[in-house]
């Protein structure tokens, strides 16, 4: 069964590799790719399996069948890396307030005449909706009368076991009693937080990052370290470490898997760095992993969590962006400050919804997890490269833009003295909405990016949207 | 329709008039009851009518029926009130720590082989598991796809609508927009601590209370002035006003229906002048109304709320204790710190589970509710009726405890320099989980006191375990 599974899957492999070949630029646009026959000796596959790998390349729009000949390369998405300008070469001190953008977006969110242009969580259309229903079922059948009992504070034991077990798969070796499980993954990282810091400590966070972590630093009256950006690595080691230097850092907050907003995607080379100069001055790391399941390479990005021996990282994740948005399941391995979290936990909200943990618990153990996860990757590389072709044709020339490996958004960057604040309040007049880069800063710089999304497939609606985006940046931009 | 459903439960008025007219004395053992045709008459409703009166009596072994003679006083519970001595007569600054003996219940609560003398949500059997399994499927066929998709942070527009109208069946007058849907209680009640107080302030609570209540405040590192009781009022407002003059208090924290763990519930007058007092100093009260459902007199007791036009009180509650306690469901009405409560709500956990949100809201909307809760109430109270003759039969005479007009618990006081900790480090030795009364007092007091419980439908095995408790008590009484 093992067997025939891999097998199943070989094809994206060889797709996989296909198109690393094609965005390093190995192969250029017109460039004819390996035959079918030769691809087939190489792997010991089957025609048929090359053929579903060039299927696939071509359903993204990046390579053409031509008749008697094989296979070309026909798209090759202009790269633009925006390089992230360190605005300051010494670590100071933030304070951080965004929360009337804040307030406006939400309002933005909760009407239904805006077309979002830059929602973080995959299109429901994109979820296994019956799936988990039928799962719903299953678990009120068998469950029904439990299920109104308190869970334990810890979290269900069903669940904790499939996490661990899915953690197995990719590098970590881990126990369900190392696992708590939480209210989404915010309510993690806010009680990995509050497990080790009080008002008036320091924390170290990514320069640019989801403003949801802002939020809870700010509502706790931490100050903060911002360690910026370093190209596609995502953090610059060098000035964290003057940065713990300096300050008595109590905790790292880190996004290093397609991070939110940039898509960078730190190397495992970098994270074990990252954590033996985290050991060496005895700081713990909150690695907020949110996203980590959303590669679309071969292979999925490790995690700093993996190489701690010593119990100093807090791992946080959640089902939010893979299943079910809706029901709040997140999960956290804390190492050392485990009992420290559950006591925390227990104070503040008791256990998670039964119903929930139960259900995803058993979606789990159907083993149906791995086989949407793939397909929901698929969409979402798909999605991505077309949304690129559209960022291409209706955005100005001078826009940079992200291509991120993995996760779910883009990050635009416009002409020094442009104000994506501005094209906010503009798009929000022509119902559309998106994210003023400025949010994710700690020090509100980035006043000139935006962010965008590939989350949700393709409309006419969507496309407009984009192409009325694109009138509205070429229109300031000549202002 | 409205009337016929009246009718149905006319016979429950008239059987708990006869109720606490025999609670109040006013009969005594073995004295005569009204006939049947005598209060046919009086109420103007079919002699079958009182039958269905009398048979409730009947089966809460409160009256016995003598062939050709009629209804006849059976059994008349000691009702004795404990008198919690008031330790202190001047309003003075505690820090709380109970964290040992928590962590010791936990370990029981996770224990399969202990018999649950003491805890305090109703037993699953009493609760409608199969009506909300049905909700359950109802919400999957008709909303499946959008469940995955976040609730709004303010928490689902149908539960809200459904809570608001649930208020204004007893007296209250509220919009769904009034209301924040929570990770049950707890976080509501955390929630509005962290609305109005920051570490080092100082919150007024009863000074008996549930140690969740304790814990939060010990994790905000705020300071507590213990509000005594006063007999059955449950709270002495002179030496409140007396705490509000000395001390800069930021809010009060207070359980005012069927208190746990003493039972007690405050009238509705006292309610008023809590309130203008509190209007006076312009204090918020937190109004945690857990139990206020739960009452076996013919009226469902008042809150604070009710009075609050300022919006000054913060009333919280949930479906724990009477619907679904796994589902983790609860609701706050925060008055004026609304806006302050959802924000700080989307920064700590964000929205609640769509599932049990959807659920709750599609069984309230069914009108199950109402009749469900009347069942519960009554069972409640029959139980407490069959505890209490357990503990009279099976505990010395020494020992007084409360008997609430609703709730969960009894409140036992056993003779002063009685060891309530021991008695649980032995009842655990015997298999039993009791909870120790120090743990809900503020200074480490009363600890001559235990909580037990009634939610459990009684068993052999619980009966049993009663008297085992009994034995204990009477051989540590003796030594």
């Amino acid at each position: 069964m093992a067997n025939a599974h891999e097998n199943l899957f070989l094809y994206e492999e060889i797709s996989a590799t296909l198109e690393e070949s094609i965005l390093q630029k190995n192969f250029q646009i017109g460039d004819k790719l390996p035959s079918v026959r030769l691809l087939s000796k190489q792997y010991g596959v089957s025609a048929s399996t090359i053929f579903q790998a060039y299927y696939r390349l071509e359903a993204k729009g990046l390579v053409e069948a031509r008749p008697k000949s094989g296979y070309y390369v026909r798209h090759q998405p202009t790269v633009k890396i925006p390089i992230h300008p360190v605005h300051e070469s010494q670590p100071n001190l933030h304070n951080i307030n965004t929360d009337r953008i804040l307030d406006e977006m939400e309002e933005l969110r909760n009407s239904e005449t805006v077309t979002r242009l830059s929602n973080a969580i995959p299109d429901v259309s994109l979820l296994p909706t019956a799936k988990l229903n039928k799962s719903v079922a299953e678990i009120l059948r068998m469950q029904g009368n439990q299920l109104l009992d308190y869970a334990p504070v810890q979290g269900n034991e069903a669940l904790r076991k499939a996490i661990a077990r899915q953690m197995i798969a990719w590098g970590g070796n881990y126990q369900e009693s190392d696992i708590l499980i939480t209210n989404g993954c915010i309510e993690a990282l806010n009680l990995c937080i509050r497990a080790v810091c009080k008002a008036g400590d320091i924390v170290a966070v990514n320069e640019l990052t989801y403003f949801g972590i802002h939020q809870s630093i700010e509502s706790l009256g931490l100050q903060v370290v911002a360690i910026p950006q370093a190209g596609l690595e995502g953090l610059d080691l060098n000035f964290l470490e003057k940065a713990l230097q300096k300050f008595p850092i109590k905790a790292c907050i880190f996004v290093l898997n397609f991070h939110n907003p940039t898509g960078t995607c730190m190397s495992n080379a970098s994270k074990q760095s990252l954590y033996e100069l985290l050991r060496r001055y005895e700081i713990p790391l909150i690695e907020d992993d949110i996203y980590g399941e959303l590669y679309f390479g071969k292979k999925r990005p490790g995690n700093v969590k993996n190489f701690d021996q010593e119990g100093l990282v807090m791992y946080c994740s959640s089902f939010s962006k893979t299943l079910s948005p809706g029901y709040r399941v997140g999960y956290c391995l804390p190492g050392r400050f485990l009992s420290r979290l559950i006591h925390e936990k227990r104070i503040y909200s008791s256990s998670v919804s039964s119903l929930a943990q139960a259900t995803i618990a058993h979606f789990l153990k159907t083993g149906r997890f791995e086989y949407h996860l793939r397909k929901l990757r698929n969409a979402l590389h798909a999605q991505q490269i077309f949304y690129t072709k559209l960022i291409l044709q209706y955005f100005p020339e001078e826009v940079e833009f992200s291509q991120p490996s993995g996760g779910l958004v883009f990050w635009l960057k416009f002409p020094e003295g442009f104000n994506g604040y501005e094209l906010f309040l503009r798009a929000r007049e022509a119902r559309l909405s998106i994210v003023p880069g400025q949010i994710f800063s700690v020090s509100g710089t980035h006043q000139n990016y935006i962010r965008l999304s590939f989350a949700n497939p393709p409309t006419p609606k969507i496309e407009e949207g984009f192409q009325k985006l694109g009138k509205l940046v070429l229109l300031m931009l000549r202002e």
